[in-house]
Parts: structure tokens; C-alpha cells; sequence
């Protein structure tokens, strides 16, 4: 299925946006490309204390426009009720097909990358799966508690 | 209740080391610094693959060896079959009172270090908890098709 307003010479695919504290998010893109090589069509912006609400909101519309190629836009941020999160919610005024995950961890957004070409809502839910499956206790204390049971 | 190997000058509470692809744990440190502030007693260690795998295991050890005031430390790593949890988990080897956790994310993180004075296990508990309850759909197609249900 191709959007209607799909931009032929664009990726098939949705734009991905890391919203968060710091330098996280563009830290988190390293890491990720480290494992899967270079990544098109994703931005890191870091919510700065020190700037303006709406100039935050406004780069933050800026980059949805740009990376939303008829597919959609998946926004990723790093914890809910957070700045990064609460600015990246003022842009679903504008934007119907965009959507809004916290809590965003490595799984998740390696999830995200290999997977972009589904619809918007499928590759949300894939999100919030992947990186409810990330989380685990791979060793210790816990995982003999948890063996144990 | 005091460990019998606490050193009543060091902190009472659980180590917390972050195991990474690249800078992530770090710049994860930084963002949880802008929120909470000054942290204490917890280390970031990117896995580097240009280094000997032994290498970085010595440091990891290192580290866990330091962070340890007797109450345990608890290992958060970025995603499960990555090498910083494969090589985390080689200090289990070692360190009795260690927890390995994978799929870390900055709620995690937060909830951590608010609580570390509780024991190892339950310690483990919280991050588990907070990491799951972190990941939400907060906004958008995804979470107006679950509100619909």
C-alpha cells in the first residue's frame, strides 16, 4: 500500500525520531549502529534545558516534516512525563501519523530499524514488545530467584 | 542489617555498573544526572571491540570489586546476546552478590538509584519493574488504537 501523499524518490519507510535528556539518544544511535551499520532517515534530538520551549518544539516539528516520507514518523523517548516526552506529544497536534513510545532501550530501537517498512501502528506495537522483551535478568541473584520459582 | 564485609566508611548501598555498545552508558549516566544530579558509585564501561576480550573483563571485575562496599553491585547492560551482557556475565564467576539485568532504559536507571539502599534482590525487582512500566505508548495511532479497545 502506498500513502497518498508517498514521495516516490523518498525511503519506503517510517522516519524514527530519539527525543531525550543529554546526548542519550544520539548514544544510543551509535551504539546501534555499531550492530547494524549505518542508519538513514533517524534523528537524535536532545531536549535542551537551556532553550526555549517553542524553539524545542520547533526543531521537533522540523524533523517529523522531514522524515515523514508518507509513511509515518515513530517517535522514541526516554521516559514518560519527562520534557522530551511531554514536547514530543505537542507534535501530534500537527501530525496524525506520528506516535509517541517512551522508555526507549537498545531492543527497542534495533526492533525499529529492521522492521520500518510496516505500517506506523505495527511497528509501534513492535516497539513497545521488543523492548518489554529486552528487559530481562540475564544473570545473579534475581535469575535464581526467578529459577528457583 | 550490616554485611559482614560492609566498610562502615564507604556508602551502604548496591553498586551500580552499566555494561555498553559505544558511549550509550554514559551519556544513559548523564541524562539521569540532569535529573537527579551528582551520582555516586556507579560506573559506566563501554565494550570496546577492539579490545581483548580478557581486558575488558578485567575491568569489569575491577569495577565490580570497587563498587562493592558489601552490599552487592548490580550490572545493567544494554541488550541481551550483545557482548557487554555476554562478558557481564562472566563475572558472575566471581562475585556472589551480583545481579546482571539487560535492556536497560533510562527509567530503569532512575528508579536504581533512588532505591539502592534496599537488598541486591529486590534491587533487581524494582529495575525489572520500572524498565517494563517505563515503555509506554504515550501518544498517537498505537495508543488510540489501545484506548478504543
Amino acid at each position: 500500500m502506498v500513502p497518498e501523499n508517498s514521495q516516490l524518490e523518498r525511503e519506503n519507510h517510517v522516519g524514527i525520531i530519539l527525543v531525550t535528556h543529554a546526548d542519550y539518544g544520539s548514544a544510543l544511535l551509535r551504539a546501534a549502529e555499531l550492530i547494524v551499520g549505518p542508519i538513514s532517515d533517524c534523528v537524535s534530538i536532545h531536549v535542551d534545558a537551556t532553550l526555549e520551549v517553542n524553539d524545542t518544539v520547533s526543531r521537533l516539528n522540523e524533523a517529523a516534516e522531514l522524515l515523514n516520507s508518507g509513511y509515518g514518523v515513530l517517535v522514541l523517548t526516554d521516559m514518560f512525563g519527562g520534557t522530551p516526552t511531554n514536547l514530543s506529544l505537542a507534535l501530534l497536534r500537527n501530525n496524525k501519523k506520528l506516535d509517541v513510545i517512551t522508555g526507549v532501550n537498545l531492543p527497542m530501537l534495533l526492533r525499529v530499524l529492521s522492521k520500518r517498512t510496516v505500517p506506523l501502528a505495527e511497528l509501534s506495537e513492535l516497539a513497545l514488545k521488543a523492548g518489554h522483551e529486552g528487559i530481562i535478568a540475564a544473570g545473579g541473584v534475581l535469575k535464581n530467584k526467578i529459577d528457583e520459582k
